[in-house]
């Protein structure tokens, strides 16, 4: 299989219950398997999307970078995808995944650890 | 206290950490208190962020009706927020619910039970 997220299509059957914005996109919501623990959000394509379904590694499009971002490529901290669902009106994506040390860019464990506002 | 959510402001040092997109909105993920569940995702401008964290109602700012929206006004299924959070860059907003009924606008448990994709 390639590497390349771009060159994975989705099922039309799903693509054409996605929801996308403007820029092409839908954000994902990334949860724990097991304690459903929020880990962090990010953007995804179409292609984005299969690859992840394809591949079972949580991947995403960075928006400042504009480009492909499997998770943890890096870092090492490997998101391996247990589940996905779109939800009701298909604009946003939500992923669980096994994680690999911490979720977030920061190497905090989820991006949601550090500014609680209640 | 006004019912209003456009009559409550932020506080500038919460206001100033917000990343707000071109509309001037901001990703919520909803979260159910205890099971971490997510029920749903919906979009906060800054007075439905300052009104939720006033009142501990979940309030929304509806994209397709451009209206302010305090979950379950209408269907009664009203959550009372026990958590806020922001992500590390400010640009997603994490709540965590005691969810009465559905959280759904269909009537289900989460937006997420209907379209399961793996």
């Amino acid at each position: 299989m390639s590497d390349n997220p771009q060159e994975y299509e989705l099922d039309w059957d799903v693509e054409k219950r996605l929801k996308l914005n403007d820029a092409g996109l839908v954000p994902a919501i990334v949860q724990a398997d097991g304690t459903n623990e929020v880990l962090m959000m990010a953007w995804m394509d179409t292609h984005a999307l299969a690859y992840t379904l394809a591949t079972r590694r949580g991947t995403y499009f960075s928006r400042s970078r504009n480009e492909y971002w499997i998770k943890g490529l890096t870092s090492g901290n490997v998101q391996e995808v247990t589940g996905v669902a779109l939800d009701c009106d298909g604009d946003t994506v939500l992923l669980t995944v096994k994680q690999t040390g911490g979720a977030c860019h920061t190497g905090a464990h989820t991006c949601f650890d550090n500014d609680v506002l209640l």
